[in-house]
Protein backbone atom coordinates (compact mmCIF):
# COMPACT_ATOMS: atom_id res chain seq x y z
CA UNK A 1 0.00 0.00 0.00
CA UNK A 2 2.85 2.60 0.82
CA UNK A 3 4.72 1.75 -2.59
CA UNK A 4 3.01 4.39 -4.40
CA UNK A 5 4.72 6.75 -1.81
CA UNK A 6 8.37 5.36 -3.85
CA UNK A 7 6.77 6.34 -7.39
CA UNK A 8 7.29 9.75 -8.51
CA UNK A 9 3.65 11.32 -9.34
CA UNK A 10 2.12 10.78 -12.57
CA UNK A 11 3.17 13.56 -14.42
CA UNK A 12 1.31 16.70 -13.58
CA UNK A 13 -1.51 14.34 -12.52
CA UNK A 14 -2.14 16.20 -9.39
CA UNK A 15 -0.10 19.05 -9.56
CA UNK A 16 -3.40 21.14 -9.32
CA UNK A 17 -4.33 19.74 -6.04
CA UNK A 18 -0.75 20.46 -4.50
CA UNK A 19 -2.97 22.40 -1.89
CA UNK A 20 -2.13 20.55 1.37
CA UNK A 21 0.46 22.62 3.15
CA UNK A 22 2.07 20.24 5.67
CA UNK A 23 1.12 16.36 3.61
CA UNK A 24 3.52 14.56 5.98
CA UNK A 25 1.64 15.92 9.24
CA UNK A 26 -1.68 14.45 7.12
CA UNK A 27 -0.08 11.23 6.31
CA UNK A 28 1.21 10.30 9.87
CA UNK A 29 -1.76 11.22 11.19
CA UNK A 30 -4.00 8.72 9.49
CA UNK A 31 -1.40 5.69 9.64
CA UNK A 32 -2.06 6.58 13.33
CA UNK A 33 -5.93 6.33 12.40
CA UNK A 34 -5.40 3.47 10.45
CA UNK A 35 -3.81 2.02 13.75
CA UNK A 36 -6.77 3.09 16.17
CA UNK A 37 -9.49 1.47 13.58
CA UNK A 38 -7.51 -1.51 13.40
CA UNK A 39 -7.25 -1.21 17.44
CA UNK A 40 -11.00 -1.09 17.89
CA UNK A 41 -11.41 -4.58 15.66
CA UNK A 42 -8.83 -5.90 18.44
CA UNK A 43 -11.26 -4.61 21.26
CA UNK A 44 -14.40 -6.00 20.07
CA UNK A 45 -12.69 -9.35 18.85
CA UNK A 46 -11.29 -9.95 22.08
CA UNK A 47 -14.96 -8.72 23.86
CA UNK A 48 -13.25 -5.62 25.81
CA UNK A 49 -15.87 -3.41 27.91
CA UNK A 50 -18.13 -2.09 25.96
CA UNK A 51 -17.56 1.44 27.50
CA UNK A 52 -13.69 1.08 26.67
CA UNK A 53 -14.40 0.84 23.32
CA UNK A 54 -17.04 3.74 23.20
CA UNK A 55 -14.33 5.69 24.62
CA UNK A 56 -11.78 4.58 21.61
CA UNK A 57 -14.47 5.41 19.36
CA UNK A 58 -14.99 8.97 20.21
CA UNK A 59 -10.77 9.23 20.43
CA UNK A 60 -10.87 8.15 16.54
CA UNK A 61 -13.93 10.49 15.56
CA UNK A 62 -12.10 13.30 17.39
CA UNK A 63 -8.74 12.60 15.99
CA UNK A 64 -10.34 12.47 11.82
CA UNK A 65 -12.12 15.79 12.69
CA UNK A 66 -9.15 17.18 13.54
CA UNK A 67 -8.02 16.04 10.20
CA UNK A 68 -11.25 17.30 8.57
CA UNK A 69 -10.52 20.77 9.91
CA UNK A 70 -6.81 21.12 9.11
CA UNK A 71 -8.11 19.44 5.20
CA UNK A 72 -11.04 22.33 5.30
CA UNK A 73 -8.56 25.14 6.10
CA UNK A 74 -6.06 24.41 3.67
CA UNK A 75 -8.82 24.06 0.93
CA UNK A 76 -10.05 27.68 1.75
CA UNK A 77 -6.37 28.92 1.90
CA UNK A 78 -5.55 27.38 -1.55
CA UNK A 79 -8.81 26.23 -3.76
CA UNK A 80 -11.33 28.66 -2.41
CA UNK A 81 -8.89 31.93 -2.26
CA UNK A 82 -7.73 31.63 -5.65
CA UNK A 83 -11.08 30.73 -7.48
CA UNK A 84 -12.40 33.99 -5.47
CA UNK A 85 -9.79 35.90 -6.56
CA UNK A 86 -10.73 34.21 -10.22
CA UNK A 87 -14.31 35.09 -9.86
CA UNK A 88 -16.88 34.24 -11.61
CA UNK A 89 -18.63 30.82 -11.86
CA UNK A 90 -15.68 28.70 -11.09
CA UNK A 91 -15.86 30.89 -7.43
CA UNK A 92 -19.18 30.00 -7.38
CA UNK A 93 -18.67 26.27 -7.72
CA UNK A 94 -16.21 26.17 -5.31
CA UNK A 95 -17.77 28.00 -2.57
CA UNK A 96 -20.82 25.77 -3.24
CA UNK A 97 -18.79 22.40 -2.55
CA UNK A 98 -16.73 23.92 0.08
CA UNK A 99 -20.41 24.63 2.08
CA UNK A 100 -21.48 21.57 1.34
CA UNK A 101 -18.81 19.47 2.67
CA UNK A 102 -18.86 22.07 5.97
CA UNK A 103 -22.51 21.14 6.67
CA UNK A 104 -21.55 17.02 5.99
CA UNK A 105 -18.90 17.77 8.82
CA UNK A 106 -21.10 19.41 11.05
CA UNK A 107 -24.26 17.04 10.51
CA UNK B 1 -3.59 -9.15 13.38
CA UNK B 2 -6.56 -11.91 12.98
CA UNK B 3 -4.54 -14.83 14.43
CA UNK B 4 -5.87 -13.72 17.93
CA UNK B 5 -9.51 -14.97 16.56
CA UNK B 6 -8.20 -18.25 16.32
CA UNK B 7 -7.17 -18.70 19.77
CA UNK B 8 -9.25 -19.51 22.57
CA UNK B 9 -10.01 -16.32 24.80
CA UNK B 10 -7.85 -16.65 28.35
CA UNK B 11 -9.59 -18.50 30.46
CA UNK B 12 -12.62 -16.48 32.13
CA UNK B 13 -10.68 -13.27 30.82
CA UNK B 14 -13.92 -11.71 29.03
CA UNK B 15 -16.64 -14.00 29.89
CA UNK B 16 -18.31 -11.07 31.69
CA UNK B 17 -18.28 -9.15 28.37
CA UNK B 18 -20.39 -11.14 26.29
CA UNK B 19 -22.86 -8.28 25.90
CA UNK B 20 -22.36 -8.22 21.73
CA UNK B 21 -25.32 -9.42 20.66
CA UNK B 22 -23.90 -9.67 17.12
CA UNK B 23 -19.75 -10.00 16.80
CA UNK B 24 -19.13 -10.85 13.75
CA UNK B 25 -21.39 -7.81 12.03
CA UNK B 26 -19.19 -5.53 13.94
CA UNK B 27 -15.89 -7.03 13.31
CA UNK B 28 -17.28 -6.96 9.45
CA UNK B 29 -17.67 -3.12 10.07
CA UNK B 30 -14.75 -2.45 11.48
CA UNK B 31 -12.64 -4.47 8.68
CA UNK B 32 -14.59 -1.64 6.89
CA UNK B 33 -13.68 1.50 8.64
CA UNK B 34 -10.37 0.17 8.77
CA UNK B 35 -10.18 0.03 4.97
CA UNK B 36 -11.93 3.36 4.63
CA UNK B 37 -9.15 4.43 7.01
CA UNK B 38 -6.46 3.32 4.67
CA UNK B 39 -8.59 4.65 1.07
CA UNK B 40 -8.19 8.58 2.86
CA UNK B 41 -4.35 8.11 3.54
CA UNK B 42 -3.90 7.02 0.23
CA UNK B 43 -6.04 9.92 -0.88
CA UNK B 44 -3.69 12.41 0.34
CA UNK B 45 -0.28 10.20 -0.23
CA UNK B 46 -1.68 10.72 -3.99
CA UNK B 47 -3.11 14.67 -3.54
CA UNK B 48 -6.76 14.30 -4.46
CA UNK B 49 -9.16 16.47 -4.73
CA UNK B 50 -9.54 17.75 -1.10
CA UNK B 51 -13.24 18.25 -0.85
CA UNK B 52 -13.53 14.38 -2.27
CA UNK B 53 -11.07 13.24 0.92
CA UNK B 54 -13.69 15.63 2.98
CA UNK B 55 -16.62 13.38 1.42
CA UNK B 56 -14.75 10.21 2.49
CA UNK B 57 -13.87 11.37 6.01
CA UNK B 58 -17.28 11.99 6.84
CA UNK B 59 -18.16 9.00 5.91
CA UNK B 60 -16.03 7.10 7.76
CA UNK B 61 -17.32 9.33 10.30
CA UNK B 62 -21.07 8.24 10.02
CA UNK B 63 -19.81 4.93 9.87
CA UNK B 64 -18.23 4.92 13.00
CA UNK B 65 -20.92 6.70 15.09
CA UNK B 66 -23.34 3.50 13.51
CA UNK B 67 -21.06 1.08 15.56
CA UNK B 68 -21.01 3.13 18.44
CA UNK B 69 -24.67 3.36 18.69
CA UNK B 70 -24.59 -0.02 18.13
CA UNK B 71 -22.70 -0.86 20.76
CA UNK B 72 -24.11 1.67 22.92
CA UNK B 73 -27.72 -0.16 22.20
CA UNK B 74 -26.10 -3.43 23.16
CA UNK B 75 -24.35 -1.83 26.78
CA UNK B 76 -28.13 -0.60 27.85
CA UNK B 77 -29.92 -3.98 26.90
CA UNK B 78 -26.96 -6.13 28.78
CA UNK B 79 -24.79 -4.29 30.98
CA UNK B 80 -27.01 -1.13 32.35
CA UNK B 81 -30.36 -3.13 32.66
CA UNK B 82 -28.55 -5.94 34.76
CA UNK B 83 -26.92 -3.59 36.48
CA UNK B 84 -30.16 -1.33 37.20
CA UNK B 85 -31.81 -5.17 38.30
CA UNK B 86 -29.27 -5.85 41.22
CA UNK B 87 -29.24 -2.02 42.16
CA UNK B 88 -26.86 -0.67 44.33
CA UNK B 89 -23.98 1.26 43.72
CA UNK B 90 -22.90 -1.15 40.49
CA UNK B 91 -25.78 0.54 39.11
CA UNK B 92 -24.74 4.08 39.76
CA UNK B 93 -21.34 3.29 38.45
CA UNK B 94 -22.81 1.77 35.09
CA UNK B 95 -25.42 4.53 34.91
CA UNK B 96 -22.58 7.17 35.42
CA UNK B 97 -20.54 6.01 32.44
CA UNK B 98 -23.16 5.16 30.13
CA UNK B 99 -24.48 8.83 30.61
CA UNK B 100 -20.38 10.03 30.27
CA UNK B 101 -19.85 7.98 27.12
CA UNK B 102 -23.02 9.30 25.15
CA UNK B 103 -21.66 12.60 26.50
CA UNK B 104 -18.90 11.40 24.46
CA UNK B 105 -20.28 10.92 21.38
CA UNK B 106 -22.59 13.96 21.27
CA UNK B 107 -20.06 16.58 21.84
CA UNK C 1 -45.93 31.02 33.52
CA UNK C 2 -44.27 29.43 36.81
CA UNK C 3 -48.08 28.98 37.93
CA UNK C 4 -47.80 25.97 37.14
CA UNK C 5 -44.79 24.70 39.18
CA UNK C 6 -47.10 25.66 42.02
CA UNK C 7 -50.43 23.78 41.50
CA UNK C 8 -50.67 20.50 42.40
CA UNK C 9 -50.43 18.15 39.14
CA UNK C 10 -54.04 17.51 37.88
CA UNK C 11 -54.54 14.03 38.79
CA UNK C 12 -51.98 11.44 37.81
CA UNK C 13 -51.71 13.28 34.28
CA UNK C 14 -48.29 13.34 34.73
CA UNK C 15 -47.20 11.83 37.81
CA UNK C 16 -45.67 8.94 35.98
CA UNK C 17 -43.31 11.81 34.57
CA UNK C 18 -41.83 12.79 37.66
CA UNK C 19 -38.47 11.74 36.65
CA UNK C 20 -36.73 15.19 36.29
CA UNK C 21 -34.12 15.27 39.36
CA UNK C 22 -33.88 19.02 39.38
CA UNK C 23 -36.85 20.47 37.48
CA UNK C 24 -35.99 24.43 38.38
CA UNK C 25 -32.40 23.66 37.21
CA UNK C 26 -33.54 22.68 33.49
CA UNK C 27 -36.35 25.31 33.67
CA UNK C 28 -33.61 28.10 34.52
CA UNK C 29 -31.32 26.71 31.85
CA UNK C 30 -34.19 26.99 29.25
CA UNK C 31 -35.01 30.12 29.78
CA UNK C 32 -31.17 30.92 29.31
CA UNK C 33 -31.47 29.30 26.42
CA UNK C 34 -35.06 31.12 25.13
CA UNK C 35 -32.79 34.46 25.70
CA UNK C 36 -29.92 33.24 23.80
CA UNK C 37 -32.05 32.77 20.95
CA UNK C 38 -33.62 36.25 21.07
CA UNK C 39 -29.99 37.40 21.73
CA UNK C 40 -29.58 36.01 18.18
CA UNK C 41 -32.04 37.18 16.63
CA UNK C 42 -31.02 40.59 17.47
CA UNK C 43 -27.66 40.13 16.28
CA UNK C 44 -29.23 39.38 13.20
CA UNK C 45 -31.77 42.30 13.23
CA UNK C 46 -28.27 44.60 13.92
CA UNK C 47 -26.76 42.98 11.33
CA UNK C 48 -23.71 42.33 13.89
CA UNK C 49 -20.87 40.63 12.71
CA UNK C 50 -21.39 36.94 11.12
CA UNK C 51 -18.44 35.54 13.29
CA UNK C 52 -19.98 36.81 16.36
CA UNK C 53 -23.13 35.65 15.67
CA UNK C 54 -22.02 32.39 14.95
CA UNK C 55 -20.05 32.14 18.26
CA UNK C 56 -23.59 32.51 19.91
CA UNK C 57 -24.94 30.02 17.77
CA UNK C 58 -22.39 27.39 18.75
CA UNK C 59 -22.75 28.69 22.50
CA UNK C 60 -26.80 27.96 22.41
CA UNK C 61 -25.77 24.85 20.39
CA UNK C 62 -23.61 23.75 23.95
CA UNK C 63 -26.26 24.88 26.20
CA UNK C 64 -29.11 22.69 24.60
CA UNK C 65 -26.69 19.61 24.30
CA UNK C 66 -26.16 20.13 28.15
CA UNK C 67 -29.82 20.20 28.59
CA UNK C 68 -30.02 17.38 26.37
CA UNK C 69 -27.28 14.79 28.37
CA UNK C 70 -28.82 15.73 31.51
CA UNK C 71 -32.62 14.63 30.42
CA UNK C 72 -31.33 11.75 29.24
CA UNK C 73 -29.74 11.02 32.31
CA UNK C 74 -32.57 11.44 34.47
CA UNK C 75 -34.64 9.14 32.05
CA UNK C 76 -31.82 6.52 32.06
CA UNK C 77 -31.65 6.64 35.46
CA UNK C 78 -35.26 6.25 35.82
CA UNK C 79 -37.91 5.23 33.21
CA UNK C 80 -35.04 3.17 31.88
CA UNK C 81 -33.91 1.51 34.91
CA UNK C 82 -37.87 0.87 36.39
CA UNK C 83 -38.40 -0.74 32.72
CA UNK C 84 -35.43 -2.87 32.83
CA UNK C 85 -36.66 -4.05 36.80
CA UNK C 86 -40.05 -4.90 34.93
CA UNK C 87 -38.80 -6.19 32.55
CA UNK C 88 -40.86 -7.88 29.26
CA UNK C 89 -42.04 -5.68 26.29
CA UNK C 90 -42.27 -2.43 28.47
CA UNK C 91 -38.74 -2.64 28.83
CA UNK C 92 -37.57 -3.36 25.24
CA UNK C 93 -39.85 -0.21 24.38
CA UNK C 94 -37.50 2.05 26.76
CA UNK C 95 -34.98 1.03 25.60
CA UNK C 96 -35.56 1.37 21.56
CA UNK C 97 -37.06 4.46 22.59
CA UNK C 98 -33.74 5.89 24.63
CA UNK C 99 -31.18 4.28 21.53
CA UNK C 100 -33.12 6.01 19.18
CA UNK C 101 -32.93 9.38 21.04
CA UNK C 102 -29.43 9.03 21.57
CA UNK C 103 -29.08 8.83 17.60
CA UNK C 104 -30.65 12.01 17.02
CA UNK C 105 -28.37 14.05 19.12
CA UNK C 106 -25.11 12.56 18.28
CA UNK C 107 -26.39 12.53 14.61
CA UNK D 1 -37.78 43.57 21.53
CA UNK D 2 -39.27 44.22 18.34
CA UNK D 3 -38.84 48.17 18.68
CA UNK D 4 -35.28 47.96 17.19
CA UNK D 5 -36.99 46.54 14.08
CA UNK D 6 -39.03 49.95 13.92
CA UNK D 7 -35.76 52.32 14.30
CA UNK D 8 -33.76 52.76 11.37
CA UNK D 9 -29.95 51.48 11.89
CA UNK D 10 -27.50 54.08 13.01
CA UNK D 11 -26.04 55.84 9.92
CA UNK D 12 -23.23 53.46 8.97
CA UNK D 13 -23.54 51.46 11.70
CA UNK D 14 -23.61 48.10 10.03
CA UNK D 15 -23.19 49.15 6.36
CA UNK D 16 -19.96 46.63 6.29
CA UNK D 17 -21.55 43.68 7.56
CA UNK D 18 -24.43 43.85 4.74
CA UNK D 19 -23.17 40.42 4.27
CA UNK D 20 -26.86 38.75 4.78
CA UNK D 21 -28.57 37.51 1.39
CA UNK D 22 -31.32 37.63 3.02
CA UNK D 23 -32.26 38.76 6.30
CA UNK D 24 -35.77 38.09 6.87
CA UNK D 25 -35.60 34.75 6.05
CA UNK D 26 -33.03 34.10 9.15
CA UNK D 27 -35.67 36.37 11.30
CA UNK D 28 -38.09 34.15 10.16
CA UNK D 29 -36.14 30.97 11.12
CA UNK D 30 -34.52 32.51 14.60
CA UNK D 31 -38.33 33.44 15.47
CA UNK D 32 -39.09 30.38 15.40
CA UNK D 33 -36.40 28.81 17.20
CA UNK D 34 -37.17 30.72 20.23
CA UNK D 35 -40.81 29.65 19.93
CA UNK D 36 -39.39 26.07 19.98
CA UNK D 37 -37.45 26.96 23.53
CA UNK D 38 -40.03 28.50 24.90
CA UNK D 39 -41.80 25.30 23.64
CA UNK D 40 -39.25 23.22 25.13
CA UNK D 41 -39.48 25.50 28.30
CA UNK D 42 -43.42 24.59 28.97
CA UNK D 43 -42.70 21.27 28.18
CA UNK D 44 -40.42 20.71 31.04
CA UNK D 45 -42.78 22.74 33.20
CA UNK D 46 -45.72 20.39 32.40
CA UNK D 47 -43.26 17.74 32.80
CA UNK D 48 -43.97 16.00 29.23
CA UNK D 49 -42.37 12.69 28.29
CA UNK D 50 -38.28 12.97 28.68
CA UNK D 51 -38.28 11.53 25.18
CA UNK D 52 -40.92 13.64 23.64
CA UNK D 53 -38.16 16.75 24.79
CA UNK D 54 -35.28 15.08 24.27
CA UNK D 55 -36.93 15.02 20.20
CA UNK D 56 -37.63 18.50 20.06
CA UNK D 57 -34.50 19.53 21.92
CA UNK D 58 -32.91 17.50 18.77
CA UNK D 59 -35.01 19.17 15.74
CA UNK D 60 -33.99 22.84 17.53
CA UNK D 61 -30.32 22.23 17.23
CA UNK D 62 -31.29 21.11 13.47
CA UNK D 63 -33.05 24.37 12.64
CA UNK D 64 -29.60 26.41 15.00
CA UNK D 65 -27.65 24.29 12.53
CA UNK D 66 -29.13 25.07 9.38
CA UNK D 67 -29.34 28.69 10.93
CA UNK D 68 -25.35 28.73 11.78
CA UNK D 69 -24.62 26.68 8.07
CA UNK D 70 -26.92 29.35 5.82
CA UNK D 71 -24.88 32.30 7.86
CA UNK D 72 -21.17 30.49 7.25
CA UNK D 73 -21.72 30.70 3.40
CA UNK D 74 -22.84 33.70 3.31
CA UNK D 75 -19.93 35.00 5.52
CA UNK D 76 -17.81 32.54 2.98
CA UNK D 77 -19.04 34.35 0.08
CA UNK D 78 -18.92 37.88 1.09
CA UNK D 79 -16.75 38.76 4.00
CA UNK D 80 -13.75 35.76 2.63
CA UNK D 81 -13.86 36.67 -0.75
CA UNK D 82 -13.79 39.83 -0.56
CA UNK D 83 -10.80 39.89 1.84
CA UNK D 84 -9.04 36.49 -0.36
CA UNK D 85 -9.60 39.55 -3.62
CA UNK D 86 -7.76 42.45 -1.06
CA UNK D 87 -5.36 39.81 -0.06
CA UNK D 88 -2.68 40.47 3.08
CA UNK D 89 -3.04 40.39 6.49
CA UNK D 90 -7.07 40.72 6.53
CA UNK D 91 -7.26 37.60 4.44
CA UNK D 92 -5.12 35.71 6.62
CA UNK D 93 -7.64 37.05 9.82
CA UNK D 94 -10.90 36.21 7.58
CA UNK D 95 -9.84 32.84 7.17
CA UNK D 96 -8.50 31.93 10.13
CA UNK D 97 -11.47 33.59 11.50
CA UNK D 98 -13.86 31.22 9.44
CA UNK D 99 -11.80 28.25 10.47
CA UNK D 100 -12.35 28.84 13.91
CA UNK D 101 -15.96 28.83 13.23
CA UNK D 102 -15.66 25.99 11.36
CA UNK D 103 -14.51 24.35 13.87
CA UNK D 104 -16.59 25.07 16.77
CA UNK D 105 -19.29 24.21 14.81
CA UNK D 106 -18.39 20.68 13.72
CA UNK D 107 -17.15 20.18 17.98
Amino acid sequence: MTDTALEPPAAGEHSHHGYITDKDKYLNRLKRIEGQARGIHKMVEDEKYCIDILTQVSALTSALEAVALGLLDDHLRHCVVDAAKAGGEEAEVKLREASEAIARLVR
